[in-house]
């Protein structure tokens, strides 16, 4: 189950094909903690999103064995369809997304720029029914976001690559969940180095289809489209090859929206990153766990900033109130 | 007057103490103007802002002829009190800031973590003179913002840095001018390097002293505290050291509210970096000039991102109306 020869090969295939996003810390940060904190960049990724290391894995090991389709479809209107889009342009393969029409403009113009054929459908239903159909046609690949072996292993380089990077023992690991893809590849990227780094997931709590999946121990799907900043995290369920790896999770925690959107506003701030919610909402988990294990010791954690895709109305709504007023660690801040 | 000697001099001096940031680009954003920019990344300085690397001059060379102070003040609410707090703290001398009593609280915390002292006023009037009196003790030494040779110098090592790490032909230079510190230093760097560079200074047109001062031939002053987004390029006037450097710009433009909150927008967004109005600024800056020129070979152009210090306040202005729906270079971005 916990496979991690499949993430180094999966990193020896793509290596070159990525960006190594830097390792950062804030001084500042780690001074008010106590604790050392390191934030794996991947909002500097091609695309904006570690999306782009499982789109490219998938295409990598088809190429190994001479095996690319004719063309790649995908739905999605979020980081996915981007890195699809990019990662099809760099195998010369033509690729047509599938997403609904009040996609945003500026999402839609890098997914056409990147090269991809954009199909609007008036609604989810309508163009997953859509992608389902153009799957069926001769030589087409419909490759899924998260629920897919070298979707997860491409995710889990990003983990990887970083534990690499850092010369230091690192005591846990955090990454957000939405589907699962990116947690489920950390877990087995982090325990095959060392199975005492705990890895931890994180999850908005009006989106928390994972945590009560890990409770009832069997995939339990949302009862409807979320309310959260984490847009991607608001995924309705984990899928049937990310949930047996996600169960190995050492701890998982569900975040409040002021919460994401306090994170959001502080690693911006500090660390000068255009980092999404659903990266900074990791940062609330950080926080939970520590306070829960009473160290004696600082310890040392990796975070995973997933992307840094937001558009203009998530960004009005994460910067309304004043944040930056309650620093990280304070009692003002513990009270919440 | 243009002396690049005194650049390379600072930069041997400072350049193992300050971080050497990146130069990135935006394939998208390359893509769509049809000419390469390649931006600085100062935001990503110690500090968050050049502000670091002219501190770090004056001190550096004081400390080469042992002459460093006892005791270092400066006022400021900005990003040069967090520059003077953290290099005086590297060069272990205590430090006092003179702001305003309503400086924002973390900017506050940001100036007393990195160790100096914080002595807050009424007045702006009020700081600035208690600041005069301070520096009349003995052994004390007030640090200028922007008008004295050896902080000139050390801002202009950005440029200097830049164009040693690009490996291309630079046509133009931008950088944002608020008491011109940076744009001269800028001047000294790209001139004394390749004189057929073109340097460009952007400034806001709500806070224009610096062009009004370039049309006179004179130190013009404004006539009261501006309304800006760009808080670093608010400055009354430029200096007398700044100002005979500034005259030798090949081009000057006065930017937009609107147009500055577009591209903070857009750059944040692109370069996934938390870039502050008075360097997005900048890239208004690069819009013009471009379309002046109506260049048949496409252009590459440095752009000096000064800084990623930016409040609640100021963030959720930036992002209140939806700028990304309009793409820079189309026609509906051109015709405002």
């Amino acid at each position: 189950m916990l496979d991690h020869q499949a993430i180094i090969t999966a990193y020896q295939r793509i290596k070159h094909k990525v960006h190594q996003t830097p390792v950062v810390e804030s001084t500042l940060l780690n001074q008010w903690l106590g604790h050392r904190l390191l934030f794996k960049a991947e909002c500097l990724q091609k695309t904006g999103a570690f999306k782009f290391r499982g789109a490219t894995n998938v295409l990598a090991k088809l190429s190994e064995n001479n095996e690319l389709p004719q063309q790649i479809v995908a739905n999605s209107s979020g980081n996915h369809a981007q890195a699809i889009a990019y990662a099809a342009a760099t195998f010369n393969i033509p690729a047509s997304i599938f997403t609904i029409a009040s996609v945003s403009k500026v999402k839609a113009a890098a997914t056409e720029a990147y090269g991809a054929r954009l199909h609007k459908f008036a609604s989810r239903t309508d163009a997953d029914q859509a992608v389902q159909e153009a799957a069926q046609q001769h030589g087409t690949l419909w490759i899924p976001p998260f629920n897919h072996p070298d979707v997860i292993a491409g995710q889990g380089t990003a983990c990887y690559e970083a534990l690499q990077q850092i010369n230091a023992q690192v005591d846990a690991v955090f990454a957000p969940c939405g589907g699962g893809g990116l947690l489920s590849g950390t877990l087995l990227a982090a325990k095959g180095i060392d199975d005492r780094i705990q890895v931890i997931g994180a999850e908005p709590l009006n989106a928390n289809d994972a945590a009560c999946s890990l409770r009832s121990g069997k995939i339990e799907t949302l009862p409807g489209p979320p309310d959260t900043l984490s847009d991607g995290a608001a995924t309705p369920a984990v899928g049937s090859h990310t949930f047996p790896i996600l169960q190995h999770c050492d701890d998982f925690y569900e975040i409040a929206e002021s919460q994401i959107a306090y994170w959001t506003q502080w690693l911006q701030h500090l660390l000068k990153l255009h980092v999404e919610p659903t990266s900074a909402m990791t940062m609330q988990a950080v926080m939970n766990w520590l306070r829960k294990g009473r160290f004696s010791n600082p310890q040392t954690c990796l975070v995973i900033l997933s992307g840094g895709n937001i558009d203009q109305a998530k960004m009005a709504q994460v910067w309304q109130e004043d944040y930056l007023a309650r620093l990280p660690g304070s009692a003002e801040q513990q009270s919440r």
